[in-house]
């Protein structure tokens, strides 16, 4: 068979990853495909620019629409990231009748209902494994792997920034500010670190996978998101000694009220797999009916561990290049007309257990009034620990309290009422608690 | 569309796993697919047993052939185990132009080269992903996931029973035949658990993932094959001492030489992920040259885990039905012309580090002369332990060594020569050890 022919849009870390890989492994994947796949056209910001991989055979221009309107170019590879303008070039694609292979998961998250229903028009495909934790398959896993199922929940470590900056807090005591520091020399978190450690990197991936495990369209804007920044390694350290690790968790349920979509620090018994996951590695960990949990792990990011995921999706597309288009897997998993509308949750009404951080003054009579607050409240308590104060000036000790699950606007109005009592000299700190058994 | 419509061989925990989850996830499966799976009929081996499943609707036989031969049924799941009737079964049903879906390990490992150029030559699709590892998407997430690399190596914890009889062992001091008296009675054992605790099973499953991740064509009588009946509670602690977990594992490794296929008792460092996958859980450790290490882990037995790898499956091949069988996904992961035959190194040519357990005379000199034997076989250690006896009427001390990797001939010959100076007092114990690393 004749060779496919794409042009990639972007040659920074995932682009080059990609090319190499085409580069290195050509035998491998004409050897799976029964065909070859031969790069035509690299749009570039800048042709002059010094690379570390080999292009000479490979023509580059600075216009990317040469290469979205490129006659001979069957798939295009976008790979420069942003939305707007990566949008615009996607978007021409698919009206010229090209497939689309995209690692952007901010565009798919923010405009992927739109590109999905322009390509399903166009009869082409949008492919975006590598959107979601690199390259982890979880897009395949979910899509076709676990099709059988209904799926439960997930929960995901999909930000590896925030994950190194939780694992060296958790491993060596540090304070947050200090490894990000690191985190930013050792080209983990970007100089504006901001989508990584406030979870908007974490929030773009699990409104993808939130759709694709429940069937519904793309609600990027309904992710309840926090970050990591108001960790301490005082919380971190009270976590383990009661047996738990805290992870940046993007965590996404179904229930009978709605769907559950959230992106925030959560404590996680350290006996789960999902819990050891350290470093700069990503793992998502899906329930489904039949098959129980399964969990995925591996790089979330890397030029080469992106490449992966992209040119699994090239090798996928090549292959559907021939097929019937309504026998596709579909773009979220499910036939456009079988997407159901479910309502997302907001924060306060879902159901969680939470830990808890109060600076209470040392008296008798303190902890009675906050477990009345909790008990009015319907909140029950599966642990406490004491701290006695550090040093004798101080007349506040430390209480650590893990919960049972309740709904979390039950517990802000029970924290809101404990910070009013005289006892409580500090905010409440509050950490949610998941313990990803069933 | 109308309809895809099935028949199904056998009605077992498997069968009545996927017979369930049709049943009830109806729907999810038809928004996936965009059309019905209808079961016509299934052969059972005796129609009036009762049964824990509703079968109202279905119509049963006691005749297999009924189901291969019927000519309104599409897709024919084969779900009765064992292998020389079942396969007489499946090519009977490829040669009526049936695509096939078997969870049939021993099927797959013993007879898939002809299964799979007949399928070919008919222009049908047989799919397994439940041969191996139960529910865990594992064949996928090769075949296709990670199309687009080069595999290195796997590991995988492919048999659930050994799993659950190491981790007792581990966590609670238990012998071997004590655990596998009570894996017995829970059902996870067979009555005659040869092929679970003596590695058969596992090497059915490695055989298949080693093709798939080679593009090698399945040798399963070249899988080199030990259990784990010798493994004593005091090895299993002695690793724990040294910072290892003893895993039951299947190990595939390409090398300049020739591929490793092997299925034996070993060390891992306790803090890989896998070394924590435990009880009857599997899981799948890949080493791809782009996306470096990924893991997959889920329940690898089980009537439901098991079926919604069958119907997954199902799902795959009725969107296949009408797609170009040359752009398929093949069979061993690669086209059929691109599988390559490598050797498969027989056990004594492998390279692997090693724990030993060494019985020695309590008396000078004694280390100098092992040591030396290591030395002259260019063996070198990384760590030894050495145990005073633990009463004193024994003149005998244990000693354990961690090597470094080495050609196990190497090792062999220098275990002889050790066991033959008069101060090694019993058997050398020996079990590998893989840092599975790099």
């Amino acid at each position: 068979m004749k060779p496919v022919k794409i042009g990639l849009l972007g040659l920074g870390t995932v682009g080059s990853g990609t090319v190499q890989i085409l580069q290195r492994n050509t035998k491998e994947i004409a050897g799976r495909t029964g065909r070859a796949i031969e790069i035509l056209l690299i749009a570039v910001r800048d042709i002059n620019r010094p690379r570390s991989i080999d292009t000479r055979s490979i023509e580059l221009t600075q216009d990317p629409y040469a290469v979205v309107n490129h006659p001979d170019i069957d798939i295009v590879v976008e790979l420069i990231g942003g939305d707007t303008f990566a949008k615009d070039l996607v978007m021409k694609a698919i009206a010229n009748g090209k497939h689309v292979i995209t690692a952007n998961k901010a565009l798919i998250a923010n405009y992927g209902n739109e590109i999905f229903e322009q390509a399903q028009q166009q009869g082409v495909v949008v492919a975006f494994e590598a959107a979601v934790a690199g390259g982890i398959p979880i897009i395949k896993a979910l899509r076709e792997g676990l099709a059988a199922n209904q799926i439960e929940w997930l929960a995901g470590i999909i930000n590896g920034t925030s994950n190194f900056i939780l694992t060296e807090m958790k491993e060596k005591g540090r304070e947050f500010a200090d490894v990000l520091a690191e985190a930013q020399q050792l080209g983990y978190a970007e100089a504006d670190p901001t989508f990584d450690v406030e979870g908007v990197d974490a929030a773009h991936k699990l409104a993808i996978l939130t759709s694709i495990a429940f069937g519904v369209t793309l609600k990027f804007d309904k992710v309840a998101m926090e970050g990591i920044t108001d960790i301490t390694p005082l919380d971190v350290s009270y976590a383990e000694q009661l047996g738990y690790h805290i992870k940046h968790l993007g965590f996404a349920r179904k229930t009978q009220q709605g769907i559950e979509m959230r992106v925030h620090p959560t404590l996680i018994p350290r006996q789960r797999l999902i819990a050891n996951v350290d470093g700069v590695m990503n793992a998502i960990l899906v329930k489904g009916d039949a098959v129980g949990p399964t969990l995925y792990y591996g790089a979330g990011a890397g030029g080469k561990a992106t490449g992966s995921a992209v040119v699994a999706d090239l090798i996928d597309v090549v292959r559907t290049l021939t097929s019937d288009p309504d026998n596709r897997v579909p773009h979220l998993a499910f036939q456009a007309d079988a997407l159901v509308d479910l309502p997302i949750l907001p924060l306060t009404q879902i159901e969680t257990a939470y830990y808890l951080r109060l600076s209470l003054l040392d008296k008798a009579g303190v902890l009675a009034e906050i477990t009345q607050i909790l008990g009015q409240h319907h909140i029950s308590i599966e642990a406490v620990i004491q701290k006695e104060p550090s040093n004798e000036n101080t007349p506040a000790v430390t209480m650590i309290m893990l919960t049972h699950k309740v709904i979390e606007q039950h517990m802000n109005q029970a924290i809101v009422a404990m910070e009013r009592l005289d006892s409580v000299m500090a905010k409440v700190v509050k950490i949610r608690l998941e313990h990803l058994n069933k």
